[in-house]
């Protein structure tokens, strides 16, 4: 038995890179100074700031002024879409999205757009969930808890129909197709325009970077109405002395993962293999849900009808290895995640899936000792 | 001319004091895991995250349980304030209230408590402002302009008194008592049963911690609606994985500066009467706001009408001191801060207001020199 730890959990947490860290650490010591301040310091501060905005902007394609950092993710989400709602309308949301968005659209008129058993929000799910009054659509790059990439240009296309559809009918309702990035961030092209967004959120926490840090970026044309108002910071849009360091540290996590994106999707494709080949030879009733291509290089579903999955971690827990049951990232364990139901998994079936999210700490040489133990630690479970 | 910067806007931001650093240091690195993860590393991370929360629950004098943490005051200000209001009545904040406080409340029946001259929010203010609907009092420990101490326990008081009349007259309405501690943390008592409150926000930027990270300490009997659902972190009333990292630094932070405060206190008087003394010989029609007793050590807020003070700060910048006008928190420097006129400058006045606040980097012996500077940089300006 090797005492090493193995992760198999990035899409719940991810550890800064050391160049990351390296990049803060100017601003947790010596500039530390209030990037409103009108002093140098404030404008080294400042400077920082508008620098880790420019490299996000880059990664995008997008212009520096149009992004908002935030304090993660679930702020993000709030804000494009508790922005977009608080003036009224209806939301769109696909069937597998974060817990996070669906509570941001919960208070709301919502619809949920249906995700087919492999996990696919398709274009026509979100044409049918569409009405006269739908302010915003949002649908995640990637979900995270069977990592299926989803078909943003044929959603865009919809929306962009729609948005036709509208003007011809004389109607002035704007719609916005906003999309959260957190999971995919490591492995897909984030160009905006390509992707046909018009707002999208990140996670610096999922590519290598701080936690409690992210963006929203936004067309120029969206308003929206700030979550919290006070110092004005970031447009109106996020009051709060901002965060540089985390700031230039998500920035310069983008950037890494960004560049290395292509290396690490074909490596990470070769771990996903060499770790699920043998499991399914295994366990011959083992199922891998989601879809065979549009994936998340490094994130494996699974499930197995009658499993005791959370049982399954911690035996493996024992072993040293770090897996996932479910919705990992969530706190409150006790509900089964919707995103489970919506592609068809009994409760049984749900109960009995796992999430292998592999990432920068993996290696290829590790995974056949990793499949073995999860071979061992589900047989060891069913006999039980 | 010295070539060392002297920073004098504590108030605005702090640095991280190494031990800071050091404490935050593995959880940015080996135990980067998410708190709600059941393996090892998981429980590891949830474990430091507790410890963190127990570490300001003794400060605070109250259970750990009842803390929330959040990405900053501007966050925990409106989790408290919006939290009630969203279930409708009516807010009473003072009239020298951070920008957060009045943002919070703004979109929600409201009124506003006066400030005395010398920015002293008295407990019969608050009186008057009361209605049958009001559900939430804030007035902070002190406030960020002109370091006012207000008068806690008598407000409470009040609050107190006002519960019972309700009582009495059979209303149901609760009343609660909120307050916002980010300036006070380094020199006053947190204690909040001897302040009486009901809630109290703080901010670890403040008080040489990490940025955008504070928390919400809420009695067990009040109840908040979550301005950010998700995940289900934080009992459910902040979502979002929680930034350990950050959380650590601001416990390490908040006890140090709490550890230190009497010494901190003395020593930061002696500083504020080196500083103050020869600028008030020198220049007879330069004023010091705030109260003469009731005052944060280490804050000076002073006015001389007719001054351009954005001016002279830039004058003093380039002599390597750094110092603020009015609210120099504030992104948006074009408007006026409300609380200069709450306690009855005109706008001359407001206009030619400085903030000086000491802090950790300041020296006895660096006084004379600031204080010529300054003294030297409002002579040339009011003789262009």
């Amino acid at each position: 038995m090797s005492s090493k730890v193995h992760y198999l959990d990035h899409a719940a947490a991810t550890p800064l890179d050391e160049r990351v860290i390296a990049a803060m650490r100017p601003y947790l010591t010596d500039v530390f100074y209030n990037p409103s301040a009108s002093y140098g310091g404030g404008r080294q501060a400042r400077q920082a700031l508008e620098e880790a905005r420019q490299m996000i902007a880059l990664i995008l394609g997008v212009k520096a002024y149009d992004i908002v950092f935030t304090a993660g993710a679930t702020e993000s989400v709030h804000l494009a879409l508790e922005g977009v709602l608080k003036g009224g309308g209806h939301a769109v949301v696909g069937a597998t999205e974060h817990a996070a968005v669906r509570a941001a659209v919960e208070p709301y008129e919502h619809s949920v757009a249906r995700a087919d058993k492999r996990g696919v929000v398709t274009a026509a799910a979100v044409r049918v969930a569409l009405r006269d009054d739908t302010g915003v659509v949002s649908v995640g790059l990637a979900d995270s808890e069977f990592g299926v990439i989803q078909p943003m240009r044929e959603i865009a296309a919809v929306v962009d129909e729609e948005r036709r559809r509208r003007h011809e009918a004389g109607s002035v309702v704007p719609l916005y197709f906003h999309s959260d990035g957190s999971q995919a961030a490591i492995a897909l092209d984030l160009k905006v325009s390509r992707l046909g967004l018009d707002m999208l959120s990140l996670n610096s926490a999922k590519c290598y970077g701080p936690k409690q840090t992210g963006i929203l970026w936004l067309k120029p044309s969206v308003r929206l109405a700030p979550l919290m108002g006070g110092g004005g910071q970031e447009r109106g849009l996020r009051s709060g002395t901002e965060n540089v360091a985390s700031a230039i540290g998500f920035a310069h996590a983008l950037q890494l993962v960004q560049k290395r994106r292509h290396n690490e999707t074909k490596r990470l494709g070769e771990l996903r293999k060499a770790l699920v080949e043998p499991l399914l030879a295994a366990l011959p009733d083992l199922v891998v849900d989601g879809h065979p291509k549009r994936q998340l290089p490094g994130h494996v579903h699974l499930h197995l009808d009658g499993l005791d999955a959370e049982r399954v971690v911690f035996h493996l827990d024992n072993k040293g290895i770090c897996i996932a049951t479910g919705a990992a990232c969530a706190a409150n364990k006790a509900t089964r995640s919707p995103a489970l139901e919506a592609v068809g998994l009994s409760p049984t079936e749900a109960d009995g899936s796992l999430r292998l999210s592999l990432g920068h700490l993996n290696q290829l040489e590790d995974m056949p000792y990793v499949a073995s133990q999860i071979i061992e630690a589900i047989k060891t479970e069913r006999s039980l």
